[in-house]
Protein backbone atom coordinates (compact mmCIF):
# COMPACT_ATOMS: atom_id res chain seq x y z
CA UNK A 1 0.00 0.00 0.00
CA UNK A 2 0.99 3.46 -0.77
CA UNK A 3 1.45 5.37 2.06
CA UNK A 4 -1.12 8.53 2.91
CA UNK A 5 1.63 10.93 2.97
CA UNK A 6 3.40 9.47 -0.62
CA UNK A 7 0.20 9.81 -2.08
CA UNK A 8 -0.17 13.58 -0.50
CA UNK A 9 2.44 14.61 -2.32
CA UNK A 10 2.37 12.53 -5.63
CA UNK A 11 -1.27 14.56 -5.87
CA UNK A 12 0.87 18.22 -4.49
CA UNK A 13 3.39 18.05 -7.04
CA UNK A 14 0.44 17.36 -9.87
CA UNK A 15 -1.32 20.47 -8.37
CA UNK A 16 1.76 22.28 -8.65
CA UNK A 17 2.19 21.11 -11.76
CA UNK A 18 -1.21 22.06 -13.57
CA UNK A 19 -1.25 25.42 -11.88
CA UNK A 20 2.07 26.30 -13.19
CA UNK A 21 1.00 24.83 -16.53
CA UNK A 22 -2.57 27.37 -16.67
CA UNK A 23 -0.17 30.22 -15.99
CA UNK A 24 1.71 29.23 -19.15
CA UNK A 25 -1.17 28.76 -21.34
CA UNK A 26 -3.27 31.40 -20.39
CA UNK A 27 0.13 33.88 -20.62
CA UNK A 28 1.13 32.37 -24.30
CA UNK A 29 -2.42 31.96 -24.99
CA UNK A 30 -2.45 36.22 -24.96
CA UNK A 31 1.09 36.85 -25.98
CA UNK A 32 0.42 34.69 -29.10
CA UNK A 33 -2.80 35.15 -30.54
CA UNK A 34 -4.21 38.45 -28.79
CA UNK A 35 -1.44 40.45 -29.11
CA UNK A 36 0.44 40.96 -25.52
CA UNK A 37 0.07 43.17 -23.16
CA UNK A 38 -0.39 46.98 -22.25
CA UNK A 39 -2.10 49.03 -19.78
CA UNK A 40 -3.82 51.68 -21.69
CA UNK A 41 -7.87 51.11 -21.49
CA UNK A 42 -6.93 49.02 -25.21
CA UNK A 43 -7.83 45.55 -26.10
CA UNK A 44 -4.18 45.11 -24.95
CA UNK A 45 -5.25 45.99 -21.14
CA UNK A 46 -8.15 43.46 -21.14
CA UNK A 47 -5.65 40.64 -22.01
CA UNK A 48 -3.90 41.22 -18.27
CA UNK A 49 -7.73 39.86 -17.09
CA UNK A 50 -7.55 35.82 -17.96
CA UNK A 51 -4.21 36.05 -16.88
CA UNK A 52 -3.78 38.34 -13.37
CA UNK A 53 -7.62 35.81 -12.74
CA UNK A 54 -6.63 32.81 -13.78
CA UNK A 55 -3.46 33.42 -11.34
CA UNK A 56 -4.42 34.92 -8.92
CA UNK A 57 -7.72 33.73 -8.33
CA UNK A 58 -7.32 30.08 -9.52
CA UNK A 59 -3.58 29.20 -8.74
CA UNK A 60 -2.42 31.37 -6.38
CA UNK A 61 -5.80 30.59 -4.29
CA UNK A 62 -5.82 26.80 -4.97
CA UNK A 63 -2.43 26.48 -3.08
CA UNK A 64 -2.98 29.49 -0.21
CA UNK A 65 -6.24 26.52 0.60
CA UNK A 66 -3.77 23.60 0.57
CA UNK A 67 -1.27 24.82 2.86
CA UNK A 68 -2.21 23.53 5.58
CA UNK A 69 -2.62 20.15 4.02
CA UNK A 70 1.20 19.60 3.35
CA UNK A 71 2.85 17.53 6.16
CA UNK A 72 6.01 19.26 6.46
CA UNK A 73 4.37 21.65 7.90
CA UNK A 74 2.36 20.10 10.95
CA UNK A 75 5.52 19.49 12.87
CA UNK A 76 5.89 23.80 13.34
CA UNK A 77 3.75 26.63 14.12
CA UNK A 78 0.62 27.04 13.26
CA UNK A 79 0.95 30.87 13.47
CA UNK A 80 3.48 31.16 10.91
CA UNK A 81 1.62 28.92 8.12
CA UNK A 82 -1.08 31.29 9.16
CA UNK A 83 0.97 34.31 7.49
CA UNK A 84 1.87 32.79 4.93
CA UNK A 85 -1.73 31.62 3.99
CA UNK A 86 -2.75 35.17 4.43
CA UNK A 87 -0.03 36.42 2.16
CA UNK A 88 -0.35 33.76 -0.55
CA UNK A 89 -4.36 35.00 -0.55
CA UNK A 90 -3.87 38.87 -0.24
CA UNK A 91 -1.28 38.21 -3.27
CA UNK A 92 -4.22 36.52 -5.06
CA UNK A 93 -6.45 39.31 -4.04
CA UNK A 94 -4.57 41.92 -5.13
CA UNK A 95 -3.99 40.08 -8.71
CA UNK A 96 -7.53 39.51 -9.45
CA UNK A 97 -8.74 43.08 -8.28
CA UNK A 98 -6.00 44.27 -10.95
CA UNK A 99 -7.18 41.71 -12.99
CA UNK A 100 -10.81 43.48 -12.67
CA UNK A 101 -9.61 47.10 -13.21
CA UNK A 102 -8.28 45.46 -16.73
CA UNK A 103 -11.78 44.98 -17.72
CA UNK A 104 -13.57 47.64 -16.50
CA UNK A 105 -10.63 50.02 -17.77
CA UNK A 106 -11.16 48.50 -21.24
CA UNK A 107 -14.74 48.36 -21.23
CA UNK A 108 -15.06 51.77 -20.34
CA UNK A 109 -12.26 52.61 -22.94
CA UNK A 110 -14.36 51.29 -25.20
CA UNK A 111 -18.21 52.31 -23.90
CA UNK A 112 -18.89 48.66 -23.34
CA UNK A 113 -21.58 48.12 -20.73
CA UNK A 114 -20.76 46.52 -17.17
CA UNK A 115 -21.73 43.68 -15.69
CA UNK A 116 -23.94 41.65 -18.13
CA UNK A 117 -23.15 38.70 -18.56
CA UNK A 118 -23.30 35.69 -16.31
CA UNK A 119 -19.35 35.53 -16.05
CA UNK A 120 -19.48 39.11 -14.75
CA UNK A 121 -22.20 38.38 -12.19
CA UNK A 122 -20.37 34.92 -11.14
CA UNK A 123 -16.74 36.86 -11.16
CA UNK A 124 -17.91 39.60 -9.39
CA UNK A 125 -19.39 38.04 -6.88
CA UNK A 126 -16.31 35.89 -6.34
CA UNK A 127 -14.51 38.61 -5.74
CA UNK A 128 -16.61 40.73 -3.13
CA UNK A 129 -17.68 36.95 -1.54
CA UNK A 130 -13.30 36.47 -1.46
CA UNK A 131 -12.89 40.19 0.27
CA UNK A 132 -15.49 39.47 2.59
CA UNK A 133 -13.48 36.14 3.72
CA UNK A 134 -10.18 37.58 3.66
CA UNK A 135 -10.93 40.39 5.91
CA UNK A 136 -12.84 38.19 8.34
CA UNK A 137 -9.91 36.00 8.06
CA UNK A 138 -7.80 37.72 9.48
CA UNK A 139 -9.62 39.42 12.36
CA UNK A 140 -10.59 36.01 13.38
CA UNK A 141 -7.55 34.30 13.05
CA UNK A 142 -4.93 36.63 13.14
CA UNK A 143 -6.30 39.46 15.37
CA UNK A 144 -4.43 38.65 19.11
CA UNK A 145 -7.80 39.74 20.43
CA UNK A 146 -10.27 37.54 18.62
CA UNK A 147 -12.02 34.99 21.28
CA UNK A 148 -11.44 31.35 20.99
CA UNK A 149 -14.80 30.73 20.93
CA UNK A 150 -15.37 33.25 17.94
CA UNK A 151 -12.46 30.81 16.28
CA UNK A 152 -13.73 27.80 16.59
CA UNK A 153 -17.00 28.84 15.29
CA UNK A 154 -15.47 30.96 12.37
CA UNK A 155 -13.39 28.05 11.64
CA UNK A 156 -15.62 25.12 9.50
CA UNK A 157 -17.76 28.25 7.98
CA UNK A 158 -14.19 29.90 6.70
CA UNK A 159 -12.88 26.70 5.11
CA UNK A 160 -16.52 25.64 3.45
CA UNK A 161 -16.56 29.56 2.24
CA UNK A 162 -13.06 28.68 1.11
CA UNK A 163 -14.21 25.94 -0.99
CA UNK A 164 -17.22 27.67 -2.10
CA UNK A 165 -15.33 31.12 -3.19
CA UNK A 166 -12.95 28.53 -5.13
CA UNK A 167 -15.75 26.91 -6.89
CA UNK A 168 -17.24 30.25 -7.82
CA UNK A 169 -13.76 31.00 -9.56
CA UNK A 170 -13.66 27.84 -11.32
CA UNK A 171 -16.89 28.53 -12.42
CA UNK A 172 -16.61 32.20 -13.47
CA UNK A 173 -13.05 31.08 -15.72
CA UNK A 174 -15.81 28.38 -17.36
CA UNK A 175 -18.56 30.71 -18.55
CA UNK A 176 -16.36 33.07 -20.67
CA UNK A 177 -15.14 30.15 -22.72
CA UNK A 178 -16.53 31.01 -26.07
CA UNK A 179 -17.72 28.53 -28.53
CA UNK A 180 -14.91 28.22 -31.46
CA UNK A 181 -15.55 28.39 -34.64
CA UNK A 182 -16.26 24.50 -36.08
CA UNK A 183 -13.56 22.87 -37.92
CA UNK A 184 -11.84 23.22 -40.93
CA UNK A 185 -8.43 23.96 -39.01
CA UNK A 186 -7.56 27.85 -39.47
CA UNK A 187 -5.59 29.75 -37.03
CA UNK A 188 -8.61 30.55 -35.32
CA UNK A 189 -9.57 26.81 -35.15
CA UNK A 190 -6.07 25.88 -33.70
CA UNK A 191 -6.37 29.11 -31.50
CA UNK A 192 -9.61 28.12 -30.16
CA UNK A 193 -8.21 24.50 -29.34
CA UNK A 194 -5.09 26.21 -27.05
CA UNK A 195 -7.96 27.79 -25.16
CA UNK A 196 -10.47 24.72 -24.94
CA UNK A 197 -6.70 23.02 -23.29
CA UNK A 198 -6.40 25.42 -20.98
CA UNK A 199 -10.01 25.06 -19.87
CA UNK A 200 -9.51 21.32 -19.48
CA UNK A 201 -5.86 22.31 -17.23
CA UNK A 202 -8.06 24.73 -15.31
CA UNK A 203 -10.66 21.79 -14.87
CA UNK A 204 -8.22 19.22 -13.66
CA UNK A 205 -6.38 21.84 -11.56
CA UNK A 206 -9.94 22.32 -9.73
CA UNK A 207 -10.02 18.95 -9.25
CA UNK A 208 -6.91 17.84 -7.61
CA UNK A 209 -6.95 20.83 -4.94
CA UNK A 210 -10.91 19.91 -4.46
CA UNK A 211 -9.52 16.43 -3.93
CA UNK A 212 -6.83 17.18 -1.37
CA UNK A 213 -9.44 19.54 0.61
CA UNK A 214 -12.09 16.65 0.50
CA UNK A 215 -9.36 13.98 1.86
CA UNK A 216 -10.08 14.16 5.88
CA UNK A 217 -6.86 12.22 6.53
CA UNK A 218 -4.93 15.16 4.83
CA UNK A 219 -6.36 17.23 7.31
CA UNK A 220 -3.71 19.00 10.05
CA UNK A 221 -3.92 17.04 12.97
CA UNK A 222 -5.11 19.66 15.73
CA UNK A 223 -4.08 19.54 19.11
CA UNK A 224 -6.05 16.94 21.44
CA UNK A 225 -6.33 14.30 18.14
CA UNK A 226 -4.76 11.73 17.90
CA UNK A 227 -1.80 11.28 16.31
CA UNK A 228 1.48 9.77 16.32
CA UNK A 229 3.39 12.79 15.38
CA UNK A 230 4.76 15.44 18.13
CA UNK A 231 2.99 18.73 17.57
CA UNK A 232 3.86 22.15 18.90
CA UNK A 233 1.35 24.23 20.46
CA UNK A 234 -0.95 25.68 18.22
CA UNK A 235 -4.00 28.03 17.88
CA UNK A 236 -7.11 27.78 16.01
CA UNK B 1 -27.77 26.41 18.76
CA UNK B 2 -29.83 24.92 15.74
CA UNK B 3 -29.27 21.25 16.01
CA UNK B 4 -27.44 20.06 13.30
CA UNK B 5 -30.80 17.87 11.91
CA UNK B 6 -32.39 20.97 11.48
CA UNK B 7 -29.59 22.60 9.38
CA UNK B 8 -29.47 19.91 7.36
CA UNK B 9 -32.95 20.09 6.22
CA UNK B 10 -32.71 23.33 6.05
CA UNK B 11 -30.21 23.28 3.27
CA UNK B 12 -32.26 19.84 1.65
CA UNK B 13 -35.36 22.21 0.80
CA UNK B 14 -33.13 24.54 -0.41
CA UNK B 15 -31.53 22.24 -2.95
CA UNK B 16 -35.23 20.59 -3.74
CA UNK B 17 -36.05 24.05 -4.48
CA UNK B 18 -33.14 24.97 -6.17
CA UNK B 19 -32.98 21.84 -8.51
CA UNK B 20 -36.93 22.10 -9.36
CA UNK B 21 -36.14 25.66 -10.33
CA UNK B 22 -33.33 24.93 -12.82
CA UNK B 23 -35.64 22.10 -14.35
CA UNK B 24 -38.44 24.90 -14.50
CA UNK B 25 -36.25 27.72 -15.87
CA UNK B 26 -34.41 25.17 -18.41
CA UNK B 27 -37.32 24.35 -19.49
CA UNK B 28 -39.08 27.44 -19.83
CA UNK B 29 -36.04 29.10 -21.56
CA UNK B 30 -36.42 26.84 -24.70
CA UNK B 31 -39.98 26.82 -24.75
CA UNK B 32 -40.77 30.53 -24.55
CA UNK B 33 -37.49 31.60 -26.45
CA UNK B 34 -36.07 28.93 -28.38
CA UNK B 35 -39.51 27.70 -29.93
CA UNK B 36 -39.98 24.37 -28.17
CA UNK B 37 -39.13 20.62 -28.56
CA UNK B 38 -39.22 18.26 -31.25
CA UNK B 39 -37.32 15.13 -32.41
CA UNK B 40 -36.66 15.59 -35.86
CA UNK B 41 -33.35 16.40 -36.29
CA UNK B 42 -33.83 19.94 -35.97
CA UNK B 43 -33.02 22.87 -33.68
CA UNK B 44 -35.73 22.03 -32.08
CA UNK B 45 -34.14 18.60 -31.06
CA UNK B 46 -31.28 20.60 -29.97
CA UNK B 47 -33.04 22.22 -27.19
CA UNK B 48 -33.71 18.51 -25.36
CA UNK B 49 -30.18 18.84 -24.89
CA UNK B 50 -30.11 21.36 -22.31
CA UNK B 51 -33.48 20.65 -20.41
CA UNK B 52 -31.75 16.45 -20.48
CA UNK B 53 -28.77 17.55 -19.29
CA UNK B 54 -29.91 19.97 -16.26
CA UNK B 55 -32.34 17.74 -15.37
CA UNK B 56 -30.47 14.50 -15.57
CA UNK B 57 -26.63 15.10 -15.16
CA UNK B 58 -26.99 18.04 -12.87
CA UNK B 59 -30.52 17.88 -10.84
CA UNK B 60 -31.19 14.42 -10.36
CA UNK B 61 -27.26 13.54 -9.95
CA UNK B 62 -27.03 16.35 -7.03
CA UNK B 63 -29.91 14.79 -5.03
CA UNK B 64 -28.75 10.67 -5.92
CA UNK B 65 -25.37 11.84 -4.65
CA UNK B 66 -26.66 13.48 -1.15
CA UNK B 67 -29.38 10.56 -0.75
CA UNK B 68 -27.79 8.93 2.03
CA UNK B 69 -26.88 12.05 4.02
CA UNK B 70 -30.82 12.45 5.27
CA UNK B 71 -31.00 11.48 8.60
CA UNK B 72 -34.60 10.21 8.01
CA UNK B 73 -32.84 7.19 5.78
CA UNK B 74 -30.17 6.45 8.87
CA UNK B 75 -32.05 3.78 10.88
CA UNK B 76 -33.45 1.77 7.49
CA UNK B 77 -31.63 -1.29 6.13
CA UNK B 78 -28.94 0.78 3.64
CA UNK B 79 -29.11 -1.84 0.69
CA UNK B 80 -33.31 -0.46 -0.28
CA UNK B 81 -31.47 3.44 0.02
CA UNK B 82 -28.69 1.54 -2.64
CA UNK B 83 -31.28 0.44 -5.07
CA UNK B 84 -33.08 4.15 -4.68
CA UNK B 85 -29.19 5.74 -5.00
CA UNK B 86 -28.82 3.21 -8.40
CA UNK B 87 -32.05 3.66 -9.79
CA UNK B 88 -31.82 7.72 -9.72
CA UNK B 89 -28.42 7.73 -11.65
CA UNK B 90 -29.82 4.80 -13.91
CA UNK B 91 -32.55 7.83 -14.53
CA UNK B 92 -29.83 10.66 -14.66
CA UNK B 93 -27.84 8.59 -17.04
CA UNK B 94 -30.49 7.69 -19.61
CA UNK B 95 -31.49 11.23 -19.73
CA UNK B 96 -28.04 12.58 -20.25
CA UNK B 97 -27.40 9.90 -22.93
CA UNK B 98 -30.92 10.77 -24.68
CA UNK B 99 -29.40 15.18 -24.29
CA UNK B 100 -26.41 13.31 -26.14
CA UNK B 101 -28.18 12.04 -28.72
CA UNK B 102 -30.52 15.52 -29.40
CA UNK B 103 -27.66 17.22 -29.72
CA UNK B 104 -25.72 14.57 -32.30
CA UNK B 105 -28.56 13.75 -34.46
CA UNK B 106 -29.02 18.04 -34.49
CA UNK B 107 -25.68 18.22 -35.60
CA UNK B 108 -25.61 15.69 -37.99
CA UNK B 109 -28.89 17.06 -39.52
CA UNK B 110 -27.22 20.34 -39.68
CA UNK B 111 -23.87 19.36 -40.70
CA UNK B 112 -22.05 20.30 -37.96
CA UNK B 113 -19.00 18.84 -36.32
CA UNK B 114 -19.43 17.08 -33.39
CA UNK B 115 -17.09 17.87 -29.84
CA UNK B 116 -15.02 20.48 -30.94
CA UNK B 117 -15.27 22.85 -27.82
CA UNK B 118 -14.27 23.01 -24.22
CA UNK B 119 -18.17 22.30 -23.36
CA UNK B 120 -18.40 18.92 -25.46
CA UNK B 121 -14.96 18.09 -24.32
CA UNK B 122 -15.98 18.53 -20.60
CA UNK B 123 -19.21 16.86 -21.23
CA UNK B 124 -18.67 13.80 -22.82
CA UNK B 125 -15.34 13.23 -20.90
CA UNK B 126 -18.19 13.58 -18.10
CA UNK B 127 -20.85 11.12 -19.41
CA UNK B 128 -17.83 8.17 -20.19
CA UNK B 129 -16.82 8.51 -15.94
CA UNK B 130 -20.07 9.15 -14.89
CA UNK B 131 -20.96 5.91 -17.31
CA UNK B 132 -17.95 3.86 -16.03
CA UNK B 133 -18.65 5.00 -11.84
CA UNK B 134 -22.00 3.57 -11.93
CA UNK B 135 -21.01 0.13 -13.96
CA UNK B 136 -18.09 -0.28 -11.07
CA UNK B 137 -20.55 0.79 -8.75
CA UNK B 138 -23.17 -1.31 -9.83
CA UNK B 139 -20.71 -4.76 -9.60
CA UNK B 140 -18.93 -3.01 -6.38
CA UNK B 141 -21.67 -2.52 -3.90
CA UNK B 142 -25.01 -4.28 -5.18
CA UNK B 143 -22.80 -7.83 -6.66
CA UNK B 144 -23.52 -10.31 -4.12
CA UNK B 145 -20.09 -11.68 -4.80
CA UNK B 146 -18.22 -8.64 -4.81
CA UNK B 147 -15.92 -9.06 -1.71
CA UNK B 148 -15.85 -6.74 1.33
CA UNK B 149 -12.20 -6.02 1.55
CA UNK B 150 -13.40 -4.69 -2.33
CA UNK B 151 -16.18 -2.34 -0.92
CA UNK B 152 -13.98 -0.93 1.56
CA UNK B 153 -11.58 0.02 -0.94
CA UNK B 154 -14.16 1.56 -3.48
CA UNK B 155 -15.92 3.34 -1.13
CA UNK B 156 -13.87 6.38 -0.92
CA UNK B 157 -13.02 6.27 -4.66
CA UNK B 158 -16.31 6.18 -5.70
CA UNK B 159 -17.53 8.74 -3.49
CA UNK B 160 -14.65 11.17 -4.65
CA UNK B 161 -15.50 10.05 -8.10
CA UNK B 162 -19.17 10.86 -7.61
CA UNK B 163 -18.24 14.35 -6.51
CA UNK B 164 -15.59 15.09 -9.14
CA UNK B 165 -18.31 13.86 -11.90
CA UNK B 166 -20.82 16.44 -9.75
CA UNK B 167 -18.36 19.33 -10.93
CA UNK B 168 -17.42 18.54 -13.97
CA UNK B 169 -21.01 18.44 -15.08
CA UNK B 170 -21.37 21.63 -13.13
CA UNK B 171 -18.23 22.78 -15.04
CA UNK B 172 -19.80 21.39 -18.48
CA UNK B 173 -22.90 24.04 -18.00
CA UNK B 174 -20.98 27.12 -17.42
CA UNK B 175 -18.97 26.36 -20.38
CA UNK B 176 -21.41 26.68 -22.68
CA UNK B 177 -22.95 30.05 -21.62
CA UNK B 178 -23.19 32.41 -24.69
CA UNK B 179 -21.97 36.01 -23.71
CA UNK B 180 -25.18 37.68 -24.20
CA UNK B 181 -25.42 41.27 -26.22
CA UNK B 182 -24.89 44.28 -24.19
CA UNK B 183 -27.77 46.48 -23.71
CA UNK B 184 -29.58 48.09 -24.97
CA UNK B 185 -32.71 46.36 -23.64
CA UNK B 186 -34.03 43.30 -26.46
CA UNK B 187 -35.53 40.50 -26.16
CA UNK B 188 -31.95 39.04 -27.10
CA UNK B 189 -31.05 40.72 -24.44
CA UNK B 190 -34.03 39.35 -21.95
CA UNK B 191 -33.50 35.90 -23.57
CA UNK B 192 -29.78 36.20 -21.77
CA UNK B 193 -30.48 37.68 -19.00
CA UNK B 194 -32.96 34.74 -18.35
CA UNK B 195 -30.05 32.21 -18.99
CA UNK B 196 -27.61 33.97 -16.98
CA UNK B 197 -30.33 33.53 -14.12
CA UNK B 198 -30.39 29.92 -14.89
CA UNK B 199 -26.42 30.01 -14.54
CA UNK B 200 -26.87 31.29 -11.35
CA UNK B 201 -29.32 28.75 -10.17
CA UNK B 202 -27.37 25.49 -11.18
CA UNK B 203 -23.83 27.11 -9.55
CA UNK B 204 -26.16 28.21 -6.38
CA UNK B 205 -27.46 24.21 -6.60
CA UNK B 206 -24.00 22.99 -7.34
CA UNK B 207 -22.80 24.79 -3.88
CA UNK B 208 -25.59 23.60 -1.91
CA UNK B 209 -25.12 19.81 -2.61
CA UNK B 210 -21.15 20.15 -2.32
CA UNK B 211 -21.92 21.86 0.79
CA UNK B 212 -24.09 19.01 2.35
CA UNK B 213 -21.42 16.22 0.69
CA UNK B 214 -18.72 18.13 2.06
CA UNK B 215 -20.02 18.66 6.14
CA UNK B 216 -18.73 15.13 7.43
CA UNK B 217 -21.47 15.64 10.83
CA UNK B 218 -24.06 14.59 8.03
CA UNK B 219 -22.61 11.35 7.14
CA UNK B 220 -24.31 8.49 7.60
CA UNK B 221 -22.92 7.10 10.61
CA UNK B 222 -21.42 3.24 10.08
CA UNK B 223 -21.68 0.31 12.36
CA UNK B 224 -19.31 0.68 14.91
CA UNK B 225 -19.18 4.82 14.81
CA UNK B 226 -19.91 6.22 17.76
CA UNK B 227 -23.35 7.50 17.39
CA UNK B 228 -26.50 8.17 19.50
CA UNK B 229 -28.48 6.72 16.98
CA UNK B 230 -29.41 2.75 17.16
CA UNK B 231 -28.89 1.08 13.93
CA UNK B 232 -29.79 -2.03 11.95
CA UNK B 233 -26.99 -3.93 10.84
CA UNK B 234 -25.42 -2.45 6.99
CA UNK B 235 -23.31 -3.69 4.37
CA UNK B 236 -20.56 -1.38 2.83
Amino acid sequence: MISSTVLFYGNYVLCLCLGLLCVVFVSYWNIEWRGGFAWDASFLQFNWHPVLMVTGLVVLYGNAAILYRIPFTWSQRKQHWKLVHAALLLSSLILSILGLCAVFDFHTGYHIPNLYSLHSWVGIFTVVLFTAQWLLGLVGFLSPCSPLGFRKLLKPVHAWMGMAIFILSLASCLSVTRNADPPPITTNYIEALFANFLGVLIVAFGLVVLGILSNQRWKRPEPGEESSRSLLPEDN
